[in-house]
């Protein structure tokens, strides 16, 4: 049963304001309270509530999201451990997760009001940056924890353990530990492999190994993997989902589980995740 | 309790002959009675009971196999359903699988004997030629189910399918369908991750593939692979675990699941997966 | 000055047949003896001189040759050391070589009488078997030399050297040395890299390495490989082109250098290398 | 006919300290003048003459760089176009360019005094920042010329062309355009292939690709690359051999060619590219 629903877009492009006001009124004419964030306030003139993204998840039973896998990501980390469901609905080029067009939307909308969706859930990690044996900070993401090198700097070495077993000393730009929906992002062009978001693993995949034989590693999401920097020379930067940077102190760790916060998508119909890994990677071509 | 053990070795060099004439001799001091292949007979006088390696299932409580991984290889698919344990005993090379050494050998007996020991499962893949909607054949494998084109064939054309749902059509020399334990193995030459065991997944690994963003792709042990050859002009073949081959007749597809028998492993005190993986991979090394 | 021309087509589809006449009348009408080969004779009723492929170097001063790059490799291989240019016309999908497009074909047959295109000249190779010291077989290529294992067989054990140097022993589903043009063909498959046909290189790309430092290898086309396959313990195939195919005799080994034939191809306007390259691997598209 | 021969090493370390002396001894018995630097002069306490590296050039006919590639590389581009041949003594770990043990030193400066040593050339490139239509900067490098988006961006986005043909537009992390001695280093962990210093080529390695097409390109030496960073949202940042480091400014280009300047190496005895290349990549080993 929804009652309240948040719209959440970015970049306010043309295209995203010509499709907010009439999917606000839509969303009215079935009795729906709307919120949106204030980049979405921006473009639309009409009187809506306007809502911090990180407090919409205790007022809403769905989330629309307009826009890319970035705002989307941004979107996910904001809701936290509120079990919304997202509507994340592609303008422009397809993406990996907004995978719903804007013809479906309406069509989509009425099987959730009628309750016949379908809901996808994804797993996120939490990253925490390890200091003095404490945790100094706390993050979640949907799709990769990644530490890397500076930018003028020549190498990282690390030591990455699993569950406290050593998995060894790598000498690399950098490691990304990403879930299975973040396997189609940094990670792939790191040379990682696709993994379907039914496998419940994390992948540790080395950016730009020294060490040949440094290959991507899948390992149970239940793993807690930590990785320690004080064999490293130069400052060490982590990002989370390529959007919080952070740079770390010396003799800081950083520790990677997965997280008890879930996301849930609602899917479009008819297609599968094969379909959406063909598209994007332009699979059915010669 | 162990009343009976078998053992099974291949090949027959000098070591293994020197080896198991006291292990017999050890285990029959502690009350329990042997059986060993047919050539591992070959290379001792003692009588001893030889038995089928297929046969040993329904016999033994314990399997001490001696050799590399191949010969495990082979002695785990013999066990097929069989739960029976397996001690497997490096000589020469350290093995992914054969990682207990023989200064370890006794040691672990004893604790076997104790029931103190620690054994760790690992699943097995079935693979079903499926011939005019039948299943033809039925093999199980420990490591890999693995299709390819002929020796002097350009590539294999063949469409992919998880759980019905089409995943690609793909152009290459071939594809595997690796376990966990497969990983490390043929489809890490092929450039895919090292799954670590406890993950419950395949990796759909291609061989060469034409289409460059065809990367391995990991999916859940509960999946169903369907490889459809039908759009291949020339002969397939399927291996599994690289010691069982198999011509298609034109039309055949393969179809890889999960086995219902699993492989259990006595594990060497101390050892865990990571370090095993540091030695075969020399990632300790500069 | 073109006297005579030759014209190779394959495979023999309908929109050959329709372009083959006019093209014949085209170059009859300027003056030009045209000769085509038993294939393309097959599918024209037009009286035209018949000529094997291997004998059309002696009698041409210009080849056309309309179908992909699988028939532009063996027109190429055929012509050997007749320094004749190839017009090479790609029906359907767009070829690395054949990259001249049927508008564009006529306005380049206006260019070539006038003397005034350009062309590019690509290295061959040449591979020899050698069996009991001496040469057996030998054969041109233009893209390829590969030796690869049964297609059961597990792997294939062989050393390389480079001008008597010991490269390394290998562990691998076999080996390709490929020319820059056949550098994006089976090698890059493979692994291997893109290199322009401006480099004066081979590159060795191993298939499926055990070994997993064991990278593509450039090295300068004077330079003489040789694949000494006495580590072998099964069948080991060489292929040329992936069109030549031939199954070696034990202690046979494999010799490659450059060929002293080089093939000269009639370049379309404007298009530059990169252009080629960008749209056969949809670098363009994101 | 040496009259004069510098000493360069780093970082001073016992070993060093303890070899110097000697080796400055050995040099004036043979009527040498010898020249450290700074570094070099901290670690040992008879009178030596001083010289800054960039000042070297000019005055010696022999340069011993004893340390690591790193030392090595710094060296040889203070050297700049002056043609004076290295003596690379490794110290520690073997290095790929370094090849030359201690036990080597003396018998080959006995060959080098008479005149008989073998010397090896080596490539260098040429680094220009273009600003406004003008070279702002240009640097020479034995290695590598990198450019990378910095630390805690996503990507960065860049157009690269080869003597004026577009090449594409790449996403990645960055780029790297590598000398054959380069290839075995960054270019190497990116996913380069090995060039053979007698190949007289550039390769131009993406680093991460969002692309999975885009591969690592070899092109002749006698090209001019030039990367465009006008569609990059962020900083950007070029390192010489991981030693030099810039940050361009918004417009800014890179430009990347041959350079004049060549390094010649003193080769030891027997040794091959090849075994160097087997020793440091493990392919002896399994």
């Amino acid at each position: 049963m929804i009652r309240a629903a948040g719209i959440v877009c970015k970049p306010i492009r043309e295209v995203v304001c010509s499709v907010v006001p009439p999917l606000i009124e839509w969303l009215r004419a079935h009795k729906i309270e709307v919120f949106v964030d204030k980049e979405t306030q921006a473009c639309i003139d009409t009187k809506t509530a306007v809502l911090a993204r990180e407090a919409m998840g205790e007022k809403i039973e769905l989330l629309i999201v307009l826009g890319g896998d970035g705002t989307l990501l941004s979107a996910a980390r904001a809701l936290g451990s509120h079990k919304v469901p997202i509507l994340a609905v592609n303008l422009g080029g397809l993406g990996f997760l907004t995978s719903v067009t804007l013809d479906e939307v309406y069509p989509m909308l009425e099987q959730i009001l009628a309750g016949q969706h379908r809901t996808g859930e994804r797993m996120m990690l939490e990253a925490e940056i390890m200091r003095g044996g404490k945790t100094a900070e706390r993050h979640t993401a949907l799709n990769d924890a990644v530490a890397n090198k500076g930018a003028l700097a020549r190498m990282l070495d690390f030591d990455v353990s699993v569950d406290g077993d050593h998995v060894g000393r790598y000498r690399a730009d950098g490691l990304i530990v990403a879930t299975p929906t973040g396997s189609t992002a940094y990670s792939l062009a790191a040379g990682g492999p696709i993994i379907h978001p039914g496998v419940d693993a994390f992948v540790i995949t080395p950016i730009c190994p020294h060490m040949l034989t440094n290959r991507p590693l899948v390992i149970p999401d239940t793993s807690r993997v930590e990785i320690d920097f004080s064999a490293a020379t130069g400052p060490v930067y982590v990002t989370l989902d390529g959007q919080i940077g952070i740079q770390l102190l010396p003799m800081d760790a950083l520790a990677i589980r997965k997280s008890a916060s879930k996301v849930a998508f609602v899917r479009p119909p008819r297609k599968s995740y094969f379909e959406v890994l063909r598209n994007k990677l332009r699979w059915g071509e010669r």
